[in-house]
């Protein structure tokens, strides 16, 4: 695009495994001028300090957001509507902002009712089932899949795309609506499908889940994610994620059929075409294009 | 048990991830007085040599059991009747034989019917999307669990046990209709569950698939398991995939009334029992007690 990282002030809302990775990467890849941190509470203002993660660390996101080039919300997506108000005056009119919310509409509602079009929302596809800033890496970004939902201001979404691929992510441009619909089955969905394995197992075949092997770990990890957090993803999203579990539930009934007596051919071709698509994503891992 | 390891000679069935991985670590962590391997092909004989894996390879599995204290089968279970049949004569009457089929209740019969009490079936509990000797490796079964289906010999019993304790296993008696019950739940539907993803992502949203993050590619990855392979599983225990289906689509479709409106609470405490179960599960991880 030709528009330049940012080289100003960057101020970080939540020092969370994104805030945190943000904050290391710009660090190591991309410094700014300065790099600000706002924690919530006093103990992550002093995890902050400890791994001398920032310029300057403060409960007060409203001196954290004074003068910065670049505002980055980091919170779980309920805390931030809230947050955004408490800083809205203190934002500048030169002031750039986006997020990391998994679900879009709602966020980038309430936010450009705030901010109007120097708010332009983005969601990483990058993340880990653990959460804080010790869980925080360097390379999380690296090669992820970012969606953004371009606002009113060409400069300013194009701004917001040189920070993303700053930090490594291939930017793709989504309306709000169309990124939820995607998530609700990329990653809604499979949250969902994981906690079920779990909690079936253990109603339908009590105390069995000692006996699981890694493949079942795997499948499952995506359960391992803070609950209260997810709560709040799955609520935002609940009607995409309900229909997405209706779909899956009819593509679960049409797999049943084909471990029928006489179609074991259909069941390979399934099993080969899910390996194939599998393949396709494995490729991906940390590089997309 | 007090019943020692084996320490005669071993033939292996087979030089694929799990016959290659129970070389590796017996090699390493009690090796027998012979290591004998059985390959199928041209290709495989000349790995096993490239590898000085075995003290004998040969394509010739009469020869390769011949003398053996025990024998273990470790081709995909479609091939395991005709190859015992083969062999049947060439086993001396110590000998004991066992097995790695992840479905038990068809072979046990078939090789008991074959064997006798000289037979004594097991499936442990560890694996990858990889196959092939290229993917083998020294602690494949270290704090794995390990299902046998004690036959009627008590001794026999023993050894076989002490030789799966020997790579590490921690062994579990079942009978074979309860382990094919256990591993439809376990095994069989999350295998399942990850191909209907990849096919159901694929068909209600094309080409979206390259936008998922490391989440996805988790819960997904036992779909790049080999299709012939899984077909062969599946299909010997058909029914019992088939009911563990039925049971999770019912559970799915609780999950989806836990997303109504009004329900938040419900929705994150199932959550949260989802992550206390995976907890516990990843604390398993490599070992079993």
């Amino acid at each position: 695009m030709g528009t330049a990282a940012i080289r100003g002030t960057v101020a970080i809302l939540g020092p969370g495994l994104l805030g945190g990775s943000i904050a290391l990467s710009l660090r190591r890849f991309c410094p700014p001028s300065q790099l600000r941190i706002g924690a919530f509470n006093v103990d992550e203002v002093a995890e902050v300090r400890a791994l001398e993660l920032a310029d300057m660390v403060s409960e007060n996101p409203a001196a954290v957001v004074q003068g910065a080039e670049l505002v980055v919300f980091c919170t779980p997506i309920d805390a931030m509507p809230e947050l955004a108000r408490r800083i809205a005056s203190h934002v500048g009119g030169k002031t750039v902002l986006t997020d990391v919310g998994s679900v879009k509409r709602a966020i980038v509602s309430e936010l450009t009712g705030i901010f109007g079009a120097r708010y332009v929302g983005a969601h990483p596809m990058a993340g880990s089932e653990q959460r804080g800033l010790a869980a925080a890496k360097v390379d999380l970004f690296d090669g992820a899949a970012c969606f953004l939902v371009p606002g009113e201001s060409a400069a300013n979404n194009a701004r917001v795309t040189a920070f993303w691929n700053s930090l490594g992510c291939a930017v793709t441009e989504i309306a709000a609506d169309a990124h939820d619909e995607i998530v609700a089955r990329l990653s809604h969905l499979p949250h969902l499908v994981a906690a079920a394995l779990l909690v079936g197992a253990e109603k339908f075949q009590p105390h069995s889940l000692r006996f699981s092997g890694p493949g079942l770990r795997d499948t499952t990890r995506l359960a391992s994610g803070p609950p209260d957090l997810w709560r709040g993803i799955l609520v935002q999203n609940r009607d995409k994620a309900r229909r997405a579990l209706r779909e899956f539930r009819a593509e679960l009934e049409r797999v049943e059929s084909l471990l029928e007596p006489g179609r074991e051919n259909e069941l390979r071709r399934y099993l080969h075409d899910a390996a194939k698509l599998r393949e396709q994503l494995a490729s991906k891992a940390g590089k997309i294009d």
